[in-house]
């Protein structure tokens, strides 16, 4: 590189969270993480939830190093090595850059600004933004990075576009027609409301590609569900999002939740990733819903006991007293809702005509660490 | 009746409860109580678990009557008078009493020496012993009685013999063809052991009856599940039970139990009987095995939260140290352990080994009320 002066280059990125309503359960290629199935997400807000990464290139660095949170990770997981790679030969193939930023190093830093103890699909966020980072850093700025993001981590590939997301599985073996696509933006459908119910003790013992690995290996229905169930639901489900049906939304995420759930519990030995709160919370959406003799509220489990619910707007602050009712917290506690509705006036108590029609207990205080009250938002953008 | 001296004709009889291994959900025809799919089950040995019922016919009586623990029932239970009535059509046919006899009525007697509680399968005990014990009243030594215990509750026709019995699903319309057939005698396998953990504060929001409704109507797998996974586990299972291979046995129980919960799940709104509590013990259950890289102990779980486990006669001082260990009583609770192993030597703590092997926090004691101790035992009896 003697003789070129060339510019440190430096962005900094934000990508969203999502959380799929048709459940993304199983590869067929581990190494280039390709589904057996279709999936679709909703990609939720950033003011409540996001990855911030910042990324320098810069010839004067030495090696490619990362921090996370502020704490330095193995820059050689081979997840992010590929990305790495897939990013450095997609500059190199479409001339994005000057080739000579090609022999430099980067580094990375990300964090988040949610609790990452919580569980909450940290590495799609965190996976997305690297990615889209990394386009801008290596001037990529009109490509496709969802298949890169997807061999980050699956879920990732969703994160790079707001609103309503599709991952199509694609068919070839090198994956190349894996790809997220938006079916709806952020703004299509304003009206409806996210809240995550964030149960106590989360502890996820069994990771997603563990899990996912035995559930292809094990369940005898998994691939029952992957052919003949999902491709219907993918269709119906986008048909419900253009058309802000909430009702066919609602029963379409519901039951795709209890299917993907019992796709684990079929695995052998069985993977279970909700627990007697997850069952309560199905319980009292369940009789709420009967309540009004139709879905006002859905509610969706990834892999592990945190509820996310779905609601249109004008419910809303009735669906935050019923749950601050039933699932009340820890005497004493603050910032039991956080984000949307945060230090809003305490949400009313349902009143007993509700409480005698869902006919449940209150569960015991303090089984809900929190709740994050959000909304659908864009994809990943430079700050 | 003028002129005719008949005397009383009263009979004692005791049936066994039994647990499917490959489990019997949904019906195809609902009046008659045809199942989706074939089913297979351990009897259960009547010293601990055995329902008993006396049958007194006379033509003194003026009409059917019926106590269930010495409280009176209604008799018109369509159940029940189904019953009756194919015991009366069968006696007519086959000219197996006195034909002023069918003019008489019963009185019949029922109990448990069981806690009702606890949700035991009480029905299928129930309905064999009355079935039985009407075919002994009325004459009927040498007949197929699967087919009307059948017709009173599903699972009673796998009470009507001892030992290992499968339940053929049959095809004919009329059900005539859906009868239970023994596999093996209970001496056959005389080393099996079968601890009954009888979970707290059981619950059984959802009947069999109208759980098995909502999964046909509703689950996307049931039939999968009952077509194409199912008619090959019947004859692994009928197999293995012949050997006496517990590893195949063991391995092909867990899987269907788990299935059986997974279908519950996949309905809509979705059914769970298991809860954290039930949970646990898969857990335990799968650690333990894994710590002997062989299936030592299995679990199976009926609709509610507790759990029947099997293993072979060597293990069971070892599993109900185990058991104690990890799932321990109140302090100063008695009885814990019950049936066959009941008042013996308190069972050994696990050793250090298997501790750290396992690497599960024993449960807040109290979780489990108690354990029944039992073994295969025989089909109905008359005493």
């Amino acid at each position: 590189m003697a003789g070129i002066e060339l510019k440190d280059r430096s962005f900094t990125c934000t990508a969203p969270v999502n959380i799929a309503v048709i459940k993304y359960w199983g590869k067929r290629n581990e190494e280039l993480i390709l589904p057996i199935n279709s999936s679709l997400s909703v990609t939720l807000h950033q003011n409540e939830l996001r990855a911030k990464t910042m990324i320098t290139l810069s010839s004067s660095f030495d090696e490619d190093q990362m921090w996370l949170n502020d704490k330095e990770e193995d820059i050689s997981n081979p997840r992010i090595q590929r990305c790495l790679r897939e990013i450095r030969r997609l500059a190199t193939k479409t001339c994005s850059i000057d080739p000579s930023y090609l022999e430099g190093h980067v580094q990375i830093r990300s964090e988040n600004n949610f609790p990452t103890a919580a569980g909450l699909a940290s590495s799609a966020a965190g996976y997305a933004c690297l990615v889209y980072c990394l386009s801008q850093v290596y001037g990529l700025k009109d490509v496709d990075i969802s298949v890169i993001a997807r061999q980050g981590s699956g879920s990732a590939c969703r994160s790079v576009y707001g609103g309503f997301v599709s991952w199509e599985k694609g068919e070839r073996e090198d994956g190349e027609d894996s790809i997220a696509e938006q079916v709806c933006p952020d703004m299509h459908w304003p009206d409806l409301q996210v809240l995550i119910l964030v149960v106590s003790e989360q502890k996820k013992t069994v990771s997603s590609t563990s899990g996912m690995r035995t559930s292809v290996e094990t369940s005898s229905l998994i691939n029952f569900r992957a052919n003949n169930v999902v491709p219907a639901r993918m269709d119906e489900m986008k048909q419900a999002i253009k058309e802000k049906d909430f009702s066919t939304f609602a029963t379409l995420t519901m039951k795709d939740s209890n299917q993907f759930h019992a796709v684990c519990l079929d695995s052998y030995p069985p993977i279970m990733y909700m627990n007697d709160a997850s069952k309560y919370i199905v319980q009292l959406v369940t009789a709420y819903n009967l309540l009004y003799s139709s879905p006002r509220l859905a509610y969706t489990f990834d892999a592990g006991p945190n509820a996310v619910l779905f609601t249109p707007g004008g419910n809303i602050g009735e669906i935050l007293g019923l749950v601050q009712h039933y699932l009340p917290p820890n005497p004493g506690a603050e910032n039991y809702i956080r984000g949307v509705s945060a230090g809003q006036a305490v949400p009313p108590t349902p009143s007993k005509t509700t409480i005698n029609g869902i006919g449940l207990l209150p569960w015991k205080p303090g089984s809900l660490q929190y709740i994050i009250h959000t909304r659908v938002g864009p994809g990943p953008m430079t700050i």
